[in-house]
């Protein structure tokens, strides 16, 4: 609890001071190497740092889309990407899953010709998305940021981050594209669980933790890795729901909601970031020198390497229309503020880009900017002095601590949703039969970006971990297994299932206690995880339908990147468990809750709808939910989330009293003092994650009916009470107003925190 | 043909110049009396004239709410209400449903005190949501605007409105809260179908058409009404899909999408404006002055008044909570822009209103600008002279003629979105069993807003008009009627429907050649409307189903306010037609239709979605919609409409040909001009509406896949081949940019008709 309460301490107040006087050091012997190399560049050598490419480029045989075929490097395309057209960058996998040494084999040569072929010996700068364990055979696989928000355990996510730089960098990779600071506020998005859930107050806190995580104290030790925040912005919100598809969002908005993660994470010295690849207001991001140069450099001080997402300049002709020709789109996205072209398949835009600057449409000194802030990050690395890190040097890739660590990550995340009449924990001496397309899948465990891009091959790489029937299994004798329905093996499209054989199911729930019912999702992301209808599929619903007409009791438990409708069945069931994406270690997690080693404690980090067409965020505006309205009929319209955000039930209980605030007067400057006292109630130690709510009665712009503005997850032994102080301050009372400026406004608040509240006065309006 | 064409010229062209030239003759006079009265007015009833008060205000027995009960007069309270609180204006009904007679004798005691008792005589303006045919017994009720949108026919619109008109007169009523100008751009929204579909041009078409039929050429006519545009703006829109909450708009989309229908109805000469309930960015549009002075005032040059939707300056605090107190609220209220509050149950608003004016919040001359043109409207109107319309004057009030045109409408209307083999038309030997919630229901197939707000009593008020079953059975002895789900009578929520015996109507099918299954919704508007599912309902999907499963030909009839999800189990049926709402000629229109005495011609006013979450419309941006993405897995994300906007069978068929354009290279002052010659290569006459796109290519804001900008509905015989010719111009091409002024981009268009496309070339860049 003290660890915690110093970590909260340290993310709360400005972060990380120290770490950054280490680095100041540095800084101006780098800053004269870097201008002492670019005034050797050509304009081709430069504008080769802002191209990257992917490995295929540099493969053997015809590409590109050859993932799934064996790999070899093609010395003559490698001499020709890194010699003559001087790419700086290169990304991605191709080819087999590898172990670190086969991941060295393959950057080896790549450094080799970088650094020892080329005029000025520039190392590349190779990255890759590695967002929740590395590419790689045997790596640890973490539970994904939507479960790791539900941990709501800042320190979890920094140690996993950690561990996932380690695993990085002993496949000599330096560069994640990660964390994923998307706002998760529309379930129908297919990358909502890439993020850390709905909220921007603890979007931010985990943000900040994992960048630190990756970047460590000094980015140039070899265990860490440069962090990428994605996609910068408003990426989480388009307006159909489907991936990479039109956003409409107000500059209001975006600053309330989608932007408070980034400038957190850029606070806490992100080296670089990705742009979302949608459009907002008919605007594509890439082409935005409003949000790209006015607001993240301008703003946000943002000192960084932009990077595009895939093809995304040429989208701008070709998904956008907003420009005519992939040379045009390479003069609005670089005069909109882009450092690095993840071109990817060729070296197009470098001939453009050189075009460009030689027919005086575009300055070199504009290009000079961004190869100077690629080149620090190449410094920063420690690329200069050691362009590629040795996996005979991290013995615990992989390794013991790594799973351990995973596995209490997924602890943490694991949330009781429903609990009647405390069905949970189980016996070891409980028959109980398994079933469900989830139950003995790692697939669906882990989801995306796992083995692969869209993780259809996680069966195979982590064969030896355990799926949730394996895990079960490994911890009693009394586990039937019937699939009832399956995901077709080696089927990259996530919507597939089909029926097995529901009836055999049904005839193994007669001689069983429990049913425990594994639904949800296979492995997806992107457009390919893009969907139509957010219910459930019709295969599982029937398979949930006949086990519930079994009588035996159901326990439900959801896998799944994002909530599925399951209104249709779920007051039939005794209980359910959400796992979300929790990683390799999930299976194992889960049947330590199950049995009752562990305590749950995780708490949702977004709403779970009841219904596929009624989608609203924790934090609407007071309109978006009334409880009556005028007239002859008696219309409640209050949003009917099956499950609350921060909702998560205990097997133990807790209980809130003494809700204190230092002042009920306050004025803006004055720092609110918040405490409460919490008691375990019940017989047995957990954890709480005590949650922080403001909300502003009335203010000029209308207010949200509550906003999380701090938390914090305590342990409290059966009988132990603690209290629990937080402060408030100026910034968590204010919002941005017409002028797209933050202010603070005179009036009532009410803060909330359990089922306790207070209300309190600001004395004082003021622009922030 | 000529007619139409005709008519087209007028809409597009400026529209009626000719008729105005005969108020302004009148102007000045009416404006020196307005100036003469105010100077006498004392603030208090200068207050009055910008109250508007419901009829229950000043009804016997306890208020509010008392709808359904029988309803008298309160001579008192309507003496305090005109001689103490001057109120200028009353709506709505309350009671039972009248004839004109009973209105008359419900408004004439009120205009006497107006007239009469009150110190300046000004009459009292009653106004009422007279939207599809007025609040009377025996009025005509046409279809809802989302089917007069499907008949792509403006003309029909123009001569509805004006019976409307007639009809409201008749009742002593001088102004209907009508046209709905609101974009049915989202079919979540309970209101879409109170708009004439998702496309702004058509929108735009049909409201001043609209506008053009309820004031006529002089709307103190006592034959016309003052019309009211509703609702000022992006109330179509919300982010929930639920009505009256919080929407997201960038102000280029409410420019490029939201407001060019008021701008046409505006400049068409509509009398009054209503506000939108909700809020959009934050920022409720009654304390809007961006909104409500600065563009609507300011851009559009509106000199109307603005009149409040219900209640809603007091929402301003209780579901907005932007105001601290009811007094707040009318100040944010009125310095945005308001003329008229619906306050609608007290007269609160003018205590604040007055209390403010003489605290010095609100000057005298803001109080001045409203009441002015009030008194103008008043003047406009004719109530000065002829405060009440005498319904012996009205011989034609809900006539054969009337009847008839309702009947054509919605023959027009209708539209057949499938025809498998031809199996429509039907012979009147056929048997058929007709079943169905909606197949003996008047209530559904009028919608809300038909005698009452929900339109719950219409199977009562409309008994005397045909049902579907009833219309099929005055065709044709061959009609057996199993209902197998229906609506239950008298309950107001729409959502309820009950299952009554499938399996009669399964045994009932055997028996028949073809059943008729007749499904959607029953009657709703505004929050009663809401929904959580756009999928049809539970038992409606069992019901159809059933009739599948016996393998008869299903016909399946939607009557339906917005397009409920149907793919469960549309590509089993044989037919497919969709009624909307069509009032209360909708049974009849359809069984002529069915069997062959008309040919259907109606389109869809909006796309017909496929999925509960998968909602687009046709107009939306080339990213929206992707046929490839990158990586290993075939991803088709096209758009999967159940049926696209546009679209509409006929028992005939229609070929496209010889597309021409007077040039393909133009500069951006030149007028395009396009023609296309269309034949009818089918059996029998049918009418066609020939509808022209324009795609931009490349613009600097993303452009839409294409645009609605001209139609013609034309008639032809078998064999018959007409040319169409449409001019195209700046405005047509243009679209609104980053600084939210109209321009338009030099580059390549394509126009699309039918099946026929052709590029051609813009040549310059300019603002408009």
């Amino acid at each position: 609890m003290n660890k915690l309460k110093i970590l909260a301490v340290f993310f709360f107040a400005g972060i990380g001071l120290l770490l950054f006087s280490a680095k100041e050091k540095n800084t101006n012997i780098e800053d004269e190497k870097i201008e002492q190399l670019l005034k050797q560049m050509t304009l081709e050598e430069k504008v080769g740092q802002m191209t990257q490419v992917t490995l295929e480029v540099i493969s053997k045989g015809e590409g590109p889309f050859n993932m799934d075929k064996s790999w070899a490097l093609d010395q003559k395309k490698l001499e020709d990407v890194l010699l003559n057209y001087h790419v700086g960058s290169i990304l991605n996998t191709a080819g087999e899953v590898r172990t670190p040494q086969e991941w060295y084999e393959v950057i080896k040569p790549i450094q080799d010709v970088a650094v020892n072929n080329t005029r000025l010996k520039i190392p590349v700068l190779y990255g890759i998305d590695a967002i929740h364990g590395m590419y790689s055979a045997g790596a640890t696989m973490f539970p994904q940021e939507v479960a790791m928000g539900a941990a709501w355990n800042p320190e979890l996510v920094r140690k996993s981050s950690e561990v996932i730089a380690y695993e990085t960098r002993a496949c000599g990779i330096p560069w994640t594209f990660n964390p994923t600071l998307d706002l998760g506020i529309d379930p129908r998005w297919p990358r909502m669980w890439e993020s850390y859930g709905e909220d921007p107050y603890l979007q931010s806190v985990m943000g900040v933790a994992s960048v630190k995580g990756y970047e460590g104290a000094d980015v140039s030790d070899p265990h860490q890795v440069a962090s990428c925040l994605k996609h910068y912005i408003g990426y989480g919100a388009p307006r159909s729901g489907k991936d990479r598809t039109p956003a409409w969002i107000p500059e209001t908005f975006l600053r309330e909601y989608f932007l408070p993660p980034f400038a957190a994470a850029v606070k806490a010295g992100a080296k670089s970031i990705m742009v979302n690849s949608g459009e907002i207001n008919g605007m594509p991001v890439h082409a935005s020198k409003k949000l790209l140069t006015d607001i993240l450099r301008g703003e946000l001080g943002f000192e960084g390497v932009v990077v595009t997402d895939w093809f995304d300049i040429n989208n701008l002709v070709e998904r956008h229309h907003i420009a005519a020709t992939k040379k045009e789109a390479v003069k609005k996205a670089i005069l909109a503020g882009i450092d690095m072209s993840m071109v990817p398949y060729d070296v197009e835009f470098s001939k453009d880009l050189i075009a460009l600057v030689k027919e005086g449409e575009i300055s070199e000194e504009r290009i000079d900017s961004s190869v100077r802030r690629i080149l620090k990050m190449k410094y920063e690395l420690g690329l200069f002095e050691n362009p590629l890190t040795d996996y005979r040097k991290y013995p615990e890739y992989g390794g013991e601590k790594h799973h351990q660590l995973a596995r209490e990550s997924a602890h943490e995340a694991i949330t009781l949703l429903k609990n009647e009449k405390s069905i949970l924990p189980l016996k070891k001496e409980a028959k109980i039969l398994v079933t469900g397309p989830n139950a003995n899948s790692m697939r669906s465990l882990n989801g995306g970006w796992t083995y692969t891009w869209q993780g259809e091959a996680t069966n195979k790489h982590a064969a030896d971990h355990n799926t949730i029937v394996e895990a079960l299994q490994a911890q009693s004798n009394n586990i039937i297994f019937e699939e009832g329905v399956k995901y077709p093996e080696n089927n990259p499209d996530y919507k597939v299932d089909e029926i097995v054989d529901i009836q055999k199911a049904v005839t193994a729930a007669k001689k069983v206690d429990y049913i425990l019912l594994c639904l949800g999702e296979n492995s997806y992301t992107e457009k390919p995880g893009d969907l139509d209808d957010l219910t459930l599929s019709e295969n599982q619903l029937q398979l949930a339908h006949a086990m519930i007409a079994t009588n035996k009791p159901v326990i439900l438990i959801l896998n799944e990147g994002r909530p599925r409708i399951i209104s249709s069945f779920e007051d039939k069931v005794k209980a359910v468990v959400q796992l979300y994406l929790p990683g390799n270690e999930g299976g194992n997690a889960l049947a330590d809750i199950l049995y009752g080693k562990i305590n749950p404690s995780g708490k949702l980090p977004y709403t779970y709808p009841r219904y596929a067409n009624d989608l609203v965020p924790y934090y609407h505006k007071f309109s978006a939910s009334t409880a009556h309205t005028d007239g002859n009929i008696n219309n409640n319209h209050k949003i009917k989330a099956q499950y609350a955000f921060g909702f998560g039930l205990s097997y133990t209980t807790f209980k809130y009293e003494d809700l204190k605030l230092s002042s009920t007067k306050i004025s803006s400057d004055d720092e609110l003092e918040v405490s409460v006292k919490v008691t375990n109630t019940g017989e047995r130690e957990g954890k709480e994650v005590v949650q922080l709510y403001t909300t502003d009665l009335v203010a000029s712009l209308s207010p949200s009916v509550k906003r999380l503005r701090r938390f914090e997850k305590v342990n409290l032994k059966a009988g132990e009470s603690k209290t629990i102080t937080f402060k408030i301050n100026k910034t968590d009372l204010s919002f941005i107003g017409h002028d797209n400026k933050p202010v603070v406004e005179a009036g009532e608040f009410i803060i909330s925190t359990g089922n306790l509240q207070q209300k309190f006065e600001l004395l004082d309006t003021k622009q922030l």
